[in-house]
């Protein structure tokens, strides 16, 4: 008999499955800008209408995103990032800096300030030592480690 | 005559453009993790065979993965990430502590350790001032900066 095949146990593919469609994470992105309404977020993204209904609600059911109605007559909801979907804006920082790098060089299209007062550029390093984290893994382990890696 | 409504220009919908597709990103994973084979790939992935084989070829065409081939009878291909095939990984450790966290909190499929000898705990930091980067975003400006923001 065959031995049963699957694929790596992963929390990457996990959260691709959940954000992993484009107008997901471009909801969340338009939320951290402070962008909350239905028609603005259909507006700044592109997403049709439809598409960002369920993207919406498949992000509240996942709590990352908490809806609040402001208007009884008629009924109308605002989108709000819940704190797991405000951590969210790790991976979009992580995909902005990438992009400006990498196809946006030449003119990046959003400038963030940090609060520090220099231009943000977002850097991935490990919590502990503050090096850099892609660089710097030594082993890996664990039932998502396969014996094939390194 | 109406305004053309045009979505936000942005770095993170361009770099998704290109990895946003759930397969692409999990053969980088792979490939970050030393499985260069496509048989491999495939099989760590759960991809079906036409898909991966269309989004290495994306990823070969926009400078992410180098294609070499390792047998001329019959030809066979090993990937490399590239340089910028490896700054991705930047993106993966972002989404895999997101997953980590909020999906597999009892029980992280994969441990990565630091060359600093700690478990490596992915932190996105402004490279200026080493403070956390996603609750010190001050202001924003450029073209992908819309006057609704904040």
């Amino acid at each position: 008999m065959a031995a049963v095949v699957r694929p790596r146990e992963c929390s990457i593919a996990d959260t691709l499955e959940l954000v992993g469609r484009r107008w997901a994470l471009l909801a969340v992105r338009e939320l951290s800008h402070g962008v909350r309404r239905f028609d603005r977020i259909v507006r700044n993204t592109g997403a049709s209408r439809d598409v960002l209904t369920l993207r919406l609600r498949e992000l509240e059911d996942a709590g990352v995103v908490r809806r609040e109605r402001y208007s009884d007559h008629p009924p109308r909801y605002e989108y709000h990032l819940t704190a797991a979907g405000w951590e969210l804006c790790d991976v979009l920082l992580a995909l902005m800096r990438w992009g400006d790098r990498h196809l946006n060089a030449d003119d990046p299209p959003l400038r963030l300030v940090h609060t520090c007062g220099q231009r943000l550029d977002p850097a991935v390093v490990c919590a502990a030592c503050g090096g850099p984290a892609r660089d710097g893994v030594r082993s890996a382990s664990g039932r998502g480690a396969l014996p094939d890696d390194y």
